[in-house]
């Protein structure tokens, strides 16, 4: 007999692996263990749920565990794989009532995911103090803002799946009038959008000179003007030292040059790490990012175990060397992948090109590839970088929007390294076109040729991509 | 004494062309011969000037006469080109009062555009019949349209270039209740979407099954009824046989099945031609198309003679093969390509994927390539073609729209050929990231692995484009 197929993780890599290998194999067993209740959530819908345009946490879900059920997998929630016996191939799991237990594989799949960082900052404990990772915080977070009068566990719309207890303490304080974001992200950004909708002051402290280092500078620089204008207070190059609290609740945000602020909460958003623990002790080597190394197939360096997802490196569409960009798409293809290759059709899991989009308010910001000189001339290129804004439509249209693309390109090759482009109309899914230009390897003097569309209500003559190569095109030549 | 640069036409390629060499070679004399009143215009933004939406004829215009010169640019408007001789190397010129003179070159650019057809349908010449083609087309029919009590020529906003007479004439016409369209292509949709703006009673008439015949049936159908829950009554399969009049007024559609149709007036939109009529009896060689033939470098069959824009071929982006595709982009860039060289930088036109988008009230429509099937087969492919419909963000997320995506791919190579997208939000310019693939010649596989942009507002996770591409690719590895 066959043992199954294991997956340790039921998100968006674990469980398109699993759906993959049963659709393309109905005969293998495939089981999926979840540490935490939910499964299949959209990680990147929270803050839209905090912000209330959401507004059930059970809408975040693709699937319920009666959907994964329904396609043969065997589902077994609340119950955290401890440890991984690669020699006899088998995990140890502990169920949510602390039995402990083997379970055999013919295949293993790492796909745990990642956390939040919060520790280096002193006070993290107190109450009021929020990271933003998975359905369990957003609940925490959406009912300490709620008025406590009208705060039913019910109106969070998360069914069986919430945390009662959490939940009810947070529904029966205070709302705060202040909340505090620390780091300047995607998650910090988001949340000060969602902050806003329910009219508190907010205070955002990013380290560096801008928000959304991602980003690049171009981006950062209109977004953190954008956020001033909705009345978002930037603490920029501010880094926090400590939070302080009064009767175990947070009371104040404390930066190393002394400065305090009074805050009823704070949310940390200063990056996630990948959930590699699991492996320690076992043969299966990690990257030098931290997560785990994978080949061009999702296998590890142990036979029959594979990891995809946030937990996991994958090839730079780029460079091609290892890299960790924790993403949802590519978390989704390269489960699928692995599904595929375990079923007998071998599937590489594909590479990443880090592009990335954000919503700040009316802001569209959009990221792929190399944007950062530095990051570019470290691994072996000659950047040479452009910026400029132009219109989203024909300037006599209305709804025209000044519209910033910065584009990156190698000397020698002349090839496209990476883009940004920030604007209100339409701009976020513009960064595709770079996108799909940077993975196909094209040169810059191709991009300025291609083909792109044009039509008074959607695009200048000139989209903003082609404006931003012509420029880039004759500084390359110059 | 080098003779001047002689440019024939001056909107998108011809200017294009003259700025880009005045430019890079100052000491260059450019004279730009134009027919009519107007120059460097923007045709594609007439209908929304007809809708109301673009307040000032001049607010259509990228450059005014006056910044022509400025560039250093001889400007001579209402100078129309009547014969070329390319042995002699000159171009006889009318001039408005109807003085002929020569005029030298040393190359001349034959950029003298298209015209809207309309010849095949009696009673054409019947007051309420018009053509959209240039300003002087849309100043009439907004003329039209408008209430004679309040109109003045000078509320069209188009200064000393209109022509007073023919506005003054439909200005005081009582204005139509019934506006009757021939022909489903853009001009016809948006022109439908530009008079239904008005209040008026909008029909459109198209030969075809459904409109923007040329985006496909995906497209054509979400269009068509779109446009009668707008209210606009769509006559499809049937062809306009001939137009009747009243006193030399349109006042009737009637079709070759007998059936009449009243209306007060009738904008007929079924295609341009090129205008190649100068070239009649010249040595200059024009392509199966009817367009005048070029080489990558924009130049005719005789020495010293180039053309571009809507008036000529260009290579397809697909197949190289010669065609003709009028297209804003592609003339601009062409333009640009023929001022670099005859500058001295041998620089290619590119090449034109037929990328189009277009705006049919709420539907964003766009399309690439090849995606008639028929048309494939002819060029030597065997295609495949799918069409899905997935969501145009987070299913969870306000605002997502059902977006409809085809594409097109060649079985043996895998190839993409083309792909068309309609839909509420956003759809258009995802376009483009179909374009760029095709440009660079991606096969499907190779797109269904493009890192492309996915957050709750803007995308699913499994972009639309990426939906069909694994979908499309299920079937070509079928």
């Amino acid at each position: 007999m066959t043992e199954p197929f294991v997956v340790v993780g039921g998100d968006a890599a674990g469980l398109s692996a699993a759906s993959k290998l049963r659709r393309e194999a109905p005969e293998r067993d495939v089981v999926v263990f979840e540490k935490g209740r939910w499964v299949s959530y959209a990680h990147c819908g929270t803050p839209y749920f905090v912000k209330g345009a959401v507004d059930d946490l059970t809408d975040l879900l693709s699937l319920s565990p009666e959907d994964v059920e329904d396609r043969g997998i065997e589902l077994r929630r609340e119950a955290e794989v401890t440890a991984v016996n690669t020699d006899k191939r088998l995990v140890t799991v502990v169920d949510a009532d602390g039995t402990a237990y083997e379970q055999p594989y013919a295949e293993l799949l790492v796909a745990t995911g990642g956390r939040a960082t919060s520790a280096p900052i002193p006070g993290i404990d107190l109450d009021g103090v929020f990271t933003m990772h998975g359905l369990d915080s957003a609940a925490t977070v959406r009912a300490y803002l709620s008025t406590p009068e009208t705060f039913t566990v019910d109106s969070l719309g998360g069914g069986e799946f919430v945390h009662e207890e959490a939940v009810s303490r947070y529904g029966a304080m205070e709302p705060p009038e202040v909340m505090t974001i620390v780091g300047g992200g995607y998650v910090g950004v988001e949340m000060a959008e969602a902050f806003s909708a329910w009219d508190l002051d907010v205070h955002l402290f990013q380290r560096g000179d801008h928000p959304l280092t991602p980003f690049g500078e171009a981006v950062g620089e209109r977004v953190a003007s954008h956020l001033q204008d909705y009345g978002v207070t930037l603490h920029l190059g501010e880094e926090v030292e400590e939070l302080r609290g009064k009767e175990g609740h947070v009371s104040s945000v404390v930066c190393y040059d002394g400065s305090e602020l009074e805050t009823d909460g704070v949310l940390v958003g200063i990056g996630i790490r990948p959930n590699v623990e699991l492996l320690e002790g076992t043969e299966v080597e990690l990257g030098d990012s931290g997560a785990i190394a994978v080949d061009e197939y999702g296998r590890t360096s142990v036979d029959g175990i594979y990891a995809a997802g946030d937990c996991a490196e994958m090839p730079h569409a780029v460079t091609g060397d290892p890299a960790w960009i924790p993403l949802g798409l590519t978390a989704n293809r390269a489960g699928r992948a692995i599904g595929k290759t375990i079923a007998g059709d071998p599937t590489p899991v594909g590479s990443v090109a880090g592009t990335a989009v954000v919503k700040a308010f009316d802001l569209e910001c959009g990221r792929t590839g190399i944007i950062d000189c530095d990051a570019a001339r470290d691994v072996g290129f000659d950047p040479v970088a452009e910026t400029i804004t132009a219109g989203s439509r024909s300037g006599y249209y209305p709804g025209n929007e000044e519209t910033t693309v910065t584009l990156v390109a190698d000397r020698d090759s002349g090839r496209l390294l990476g883009g940004s482009i920030v604007g209100e109309d339409r701009a976020a899914v513009r960064i595709d076109t770079v996108a799909t230009a940077l993975e196909a390897a094209l040169a810059v003097e191709e991009v300025e040729q291609l083909d792109l569309a044009y039509a008074p209500p959607f695009s200048p003559v000139w989209d903003p991509v082609l404006v931003a190569a012509k420029v880039l095109g004759e500084s390359l030549s110059a």
